[in-house]
């Protein structure tokens, strides 16, 4: 067998000089570091991926795993299941300590590995602006623990509101707060207020769910600012249907285990989900890479790392121009297509092909889901919304999913659910740490 | 509202000489305490079932969440939903710490519950003969928290013998010992040889799954010692054609997280199952009951605790003669059916119905099931084996469970993976702690 890792020698000579097969790493096996993986199936090189997690997850379906409406297993495949047929590639269930960027070779928990190319894939967490003490009330979503703990805390909220008899205290357990009024928080807030006022309604005998508050707290002046504004209102209309309350450029100035505040008005909330701010991974550090306050390496136009032209940057590492000062957004599509791109230019350097053309992305649209039955579709020309933009969204998001099993599987949760308000996952498991 | 606590005030009179409406307390939502409660839905009772899950679990197919064919909430609907339409049930998501049998009080995280009726369900752990501190390198499996967690081990084994380069480190990480030979070990033991020579065979470049040791170690002189001999033979051939190690007559000795001791032979095993022994909660000693050695409340004919007519203890948690000197076997027909029992019981009392019958038990039949397409069925006078007793296996499960959309989605989870020999659930998650 091939050692991947090379713990006590010094690193190998660089492929070129010694005529062997080169190696192209992948740091992150997210929607860009598979796509990249893949588009280097028939060139004639060795691909070893790297993940701390042995999945691959499907991240724009995780509120509804935080939810209770789907199962983890729905919406995540093991990446070697996923590259299986791909005989030159390699997985490795480790997590990334450092590059050495002049020997090149990327440090892991499992060891050292040599590199002739590194694709760095490995995406953002949320910002807290500076409070980072406040992750611990106000958990993010980014990966399946997330999902799974914050699914503990909102079903555990409704628990402990049945057995009080202190009014003040059920009050603050049956106010649930997002932060952050994108896509994710919107549908976050979305699917909380269904819960409470569809799926929990009869269950409880002393505490009524359907009266549960959900706020939805976001800085900028509107919800889905990235959307156009018609869709935007669309969303507002149907978030104050599920009587969520939306405020509008408020700025949580204080987060603890009890509530938020906002300036000078005081939350009372035993459960706050925060859906703002992007953080990149600390993968610019690694490499003593230039990149924006987001921590976004700054890349050339093929995505390369100025001055390291074997080190590429993608997805939500890399922050990209697009229609002058924008940036690429921080959607899967987006990602999949610097995957391609990527990975197809490394095959043709390899093969000794020319290829000059920069990175460009084609925006296909924006989608956005607010409860049962309601979408936002935003297409070039084309908005939906209602229950055709639902149907839209759900073929769209069941196609993009990787097993067939698992397309087949959430097809049937979001019909049950649909059909019944009922949802597949209302567990409660593990515990705070 | 009800206050289904008194945390500040003295224990109510009993309900007999105030003629206020009694109250039944159920502690524990397996199948003995779900079965109780709702034997009591027609009953002019107050019903409180508490558990320290929102959830009741089908536990007969955990082993299939450890081995990655079903996710967690296949096999587990909450108790507040399985209950929604009883309206004189009410549930406490608590842990009990303890009972006042003199003043009829239930102590609990949440605070203390009055009851007219105690009903102990409590289910039962795995004994480790002495040896606790076993617990923590050989993991038994009762709780969803505990299949996910072997869940983690035994594919991160998998993933960590990829990446070794050790040759005895990897032998170590590629044997897995389950230790027990009951229902539960055997069914353990062949999924993961079938997890190991058929799911993962394709999917690792530099070990090789399908040539992972699997041991099942017995302390009797036969596997499935509770069932028709014929029929465990039949389950040995089935393991030995799935290559798993058959240890009979043998005891393990030492156990830690590097392997096992069977007497003298030492086995390096980074994952190790414990499938042996029985030792119930520490109901008994709530109410200072005699018990028997593995902890099992001695009861009465009609199932009630000698000297306390208003408690009962039921399904794992009581120690019920049967043929002679054998006892009722812990499994889940035998808990409904004293669950139903006890209910109609005390629905009789309090309607002042005379009822004298003993609780009887009807033993149907013994089922287990050794990986794909085999199981063994004992009814009766009828002995299925192999793909006609699976069928019948498979239908039986799906039968006894309790959602309509889970019954489904087992199916074809069950179906998909007979045909593809996949799995739908390999996901590590969480981490040791």
């Amino acid at each position: 067998m091939t050692d991947l890792t090379t713990p006590d020698r010094d690193p190998p000579p660089a492929a070129e000089e010694t005529g062997a097969r080169r190696r192209v790493v992948v740091v992150g096996a997210g929607f860009g570091g598979i796509e990249a993986a893949r588009a280097l199936a028939a060139s004639d090189v060795d691909v070893v991926v790297i993940d701390r997690n042995n999945h691959h997850l499907f991240q724009p379906l995780l509120y509804q795993v935080a939810t209770a409406e789907l199962s983890p297993a729905d919406i995540a495949w093991p990446i070697r299941w996923i590259l299986r047929g791909q005989d030159n590639a390699t997985i490795m269930m480790a997590e990334v300590r450092g590059v050495d960027a002049d020997s090149r070779i990327v440090r892991t928990t499992a060891g050292d590995v040599p590199y002739d190319y590194l694709i760095l894939a490995t995406g953002a967490a949320h910002a807290y602006f500076g409070h980072d003490e406040w992750a611990q009330a106000a958990p993010g979503l980014k990966r399946v623990e997330d999902a799974t703990g914050i699914r503990r805390r909102l079903l555990s909220a409704f628990e402990l509101a049945e057995m009080t008899t202190d009014h003040d205290r059920r009050a603050a357990l049956m106010t649930f707060v997002v932060v952050g009024g994108g896509p994710t928080g919107v549908e976050m807030a979305g699917a909380i207020a269904e819960l409470a006022r569809r799926t929990l309604a009869r269950d409880f005998r002393h505490s009524d769910p359907a009266r549960a508050r959900v706020l939805l707290i976001e800085a900028g002046p509107r919800v889905l600012g990235t959307f156009p504004e018609d869709l935007s209102a669309v969303a507002r209309r149907a978030l104050e249907r599920l009587d969520v309350e939306i405020r509008l450029e408020a700025e949580v100035t204080m987060c603890d285990r009890t509530g938020v505040d906002i300036g000078d008005e005081r939350i009372e909330a035993a459960t706050i989900i925060w859906a703002a701010g992007v953080a990149a991974s600390p993968a610019a550090g690694w490499i003593g890479a230039e990149h924006d306050r987001a921590g976004r390496i700054h890349v050339a136009e093929d995505l390369s790392v100025p001055g390291r032209p074997e080190i590429f940057a993608i997805g939500d590492t890399a922050a990209v121009r697009w229609q002058g000062d924008r940036l690429v957004p921080g959607i899967a599509p987006a990602a999949k297509q610097m995957g391609e791109f990527v990975g197809r230019r490394i095959a043709d350097r390899v093969a000794c092909r020319n290829a000059e053309a920069p990175f460009a992305y084609r925006h296909r649209g924006d989608l956005a889901t607010i409860g049962r039955g309601a979408a936002i579709v935003a297409l070039r020309r084309l908005h939906l919304t209602g229950f055709v933009g639902w149907v839209f969204w759900s073929v769209a998001h069941v196609y993009f999913m990787v097993g067939i099993k698992n397309r087949f599987a959430v097809a049937i949760e979001w019909l049950w659910s649909y059909v019944t308000s009922q949802r597949g996952a209302r567990l409660i498991t593990g515990s705070d740490s």
